[in-house]
């Protein structure tokens, strides 16, 4: 269902000839039909966002939007004046089939960076995207498939609330980082919410799950995340359950794309619990997380709780207070590491499951905070050295 | 030569059935004959520091050192009260066949985090080296190859001074780091140098090679670096040509690190010009030097410069200033990035060679800095995740 679970949204995902990979839907265009435009959008910190970051930051800047074009297979990042305009013609398009401003619609690329785009098949996909657009099951699948990239699995989400709807798809694997990823998110809701509102939600929401998953700790210079609101459902929801309805959808598609990390064989739950704040527990939390060393352990069902510990270790003692000889470290419940020194024995630790546990306790506070990531195995390097080769 | 290059120094290697693989040197004894028996030492600021790393900082603080004692097979670390005590055994042991005190001695150890030394195995191999002691070329060899674990080289160094020597050996391999790494160095030179001299020598040497290489971003429990100093040449050196000499020992047995890094296939050199100031340069090297996307497409020959771009924009302001639209990247010499966009062709980029040029002008400065790294590969993964299970 995607994009169009929640009513007063079309979408579409069409074959437009960006992608290298002859016939595959490359193109995805998402509609709100109203009656309201709201629109809230979260992009990258990275100092070198791509051209559509570029337009889209201003886009979305006064809370109102109508449209959102997607595609793959090109990022237009690193293409100066002549990508920009590529972005900005692009957004035209789309504007002038929906008899709207260039700056209702926002746009979002995704793919190898240092290339313009080949503007013309984008321009005549956008077109396409137009006449096939539809509120189904069907276009919102589309959609969610166009945006793909090294994605193996397509992510879509779909929260019901109370008389409102929250539905999304998301698209990323590979170069998932501490601070959003490759990522290119787009919400929609048939709340009736103010744009502050959806702003407020939205920030929250990837604060507790896109900002909370590392999968290789590289920050894209295409990372886009929007929230568009419809207010079809004529419902104006309870705040608290609607920004809880934003961070649910956002946590599924985080989760997805932890589970969809490039060519992993586990995914890891990495918590911190006993710190004495929570930027104390994330911070030892993504240490661990960002550790070649752990990840090549675990892809090897190795519960190797000194790579934990050396991880750890590396965080200064400003930042996360603790006693070295307090730590304990459990892994899938068993409790491997405990006052600093060996604890129960590695080998009654099962790691075959997919999902693993490892749940580190500083015993220095009250706080806990988790980051989820993934194994490091021979099939992530064979993905990321063959990208372009 | 490796230890035994300067004069006054007696080392061993010796099979004392510490490490897993039957029959592997695992051992090693250097032992200073004086007349002097300076000693400098920087050790991991891993706040989970080893059992060794603990004793040996205390031992070396007088600036005073007769021997050293360094094992494979074992890393004594996060092992409590026991790992303390096994480690002033070891240290007590040599210094009783030395009639010395136990605080003249420094103890190193490398291998599996988590797990007591087989100690009387440990103290049987301290009286075998202790009779093997040796000041030939055979002996320095001997040394250099006990103190390997993943190491696929043995790593030594001669450098030939005004009148003085310095020789070193040096393991790691994997685990190498932003800030030294599982790395254990042993240095020593026959110049006559107060403890002073050889702590401010050693520092320098230490800041601008271990500190300068990122094989995986991770740090030990267990780095050490120790420069003994004989004073048998009777030389007292110029102060300058000392520390160059400490430094390039350094740099050579760094250079050798990365050379050997588990399972790589290119040496990279990523070099920050045009920096605002040094801290820049390096900031934003090491950010690309730990990005796993760069290293898988060096592993896949692919000159992504998009990779590189995106790590440096992932750099604060704060911390390196910069206008992203002014950035260039040079690639074994060809200009794929000009001004933040695509500059030459990236098929004119020839990546066959071991050795991989990266060079990233910010154009904000006058200052550089380099970090040394390699790629990312199937090799490491396999070598890593294997290493226990």
């Amino acid at each position: 269902m995607s994009v169009t679970f929640a009513q007063g949204f079309q979408a579409a995902g069409v074959v437009a000839g960006i992608s290298s990979h002859h016939g595959k839907r490359d193109l995805a265009v998402v509609v709100n039909q109203g009656p309201l435009d709201v629109v809230a959008g979260v992009f990258t910190p990275n100092r070198f966002c791509a051209a559509p970051v570029q337009w889209s930051r201003k886009a979305v800047q006064d809370g109102h939007l109508r449209g959102v074009v997607v595609n793959s297979g090109g990022a237009n990042a690193c293409t100066g004046q002549a990508g920009l305009e590529q972005s900005t013609q692009t957004a035209q398009e789309l504007a002038r089939l929906l008899e709207a401003d260039a700056h209702s619609v926002a746009v979002a690329s995704t793919g190898l960076i240092g290339e313009l785009l080949p503007l013309d098949h984008v321009l005549r996909g956008v077109d396409d995207a137009f006449e096939h657009l539809d509120d189904g099951e069907q276009a919102g699948s589309d959609a969610a498939h166009a945006i793909m990239t090294t994605d193996t699995k397509v992510k879509t989400v779909e929260i019901q609330g109370s008389g409102f709807r929250v539905g999304g798809m998301v698209k990323g694997s590979g170069m998932i980082a501490p601070q959003l990823a490759t990522m290119i998110c787009i919400l929609t809701t048939d709340a009736v919410v103010t744009p502050a509102q959806a702003q407020q939600a939205l920030h929250q929401g990837t604060q507790t799950s896109f900002n909370r998953i590392d999968v290789d700790g590289c920050m894209s210079t295409n990372d886009t995340v929007i929230l568009l609101a419809s207010g079809a459902s004529e419902v104006t929801p309870d705040i608290e359950e609607f920004n809880q309805a934003v961070a649910e959808a956002c946590a599924s598609l985080a989760h997805q794309i932890v589970g969809d990390g490039e060519g992993s064989s586990h995914d890891v739950d990495m918590t911190v619990i006993g710190a004495s704040d929570e930027r104390a527990a994330l911070a030892c939390a993504r240490a661990v997380a960002s550790s070649n060393l752990m990840k090549c352990a675990i892809a090897g069902n190795d519960p190797n709780w000194g790579r934990v510990i050396s991880s750890i270790g590396t965080v200064p003692e400003s930042i996360a207070p603790y006693d070295p000889n307090k730590v304990s470290v459990d892994i899938n419940g068993i409790r491997v590491c405990d006052g600093g020194k060996p604890g129960q024995d590695r080998s009654l630790v099962d790691m075959t499951p997919r999902h693993v546990d490892i749940v580190i306790n500083l015993h220095a506070g009250e706080s806990q905070g988790t980051i989820w990531t993934d194994d490091l195995t021979h099939e992530y390097v064979r993905i990321n050295s063959d990208y372009e080769s």
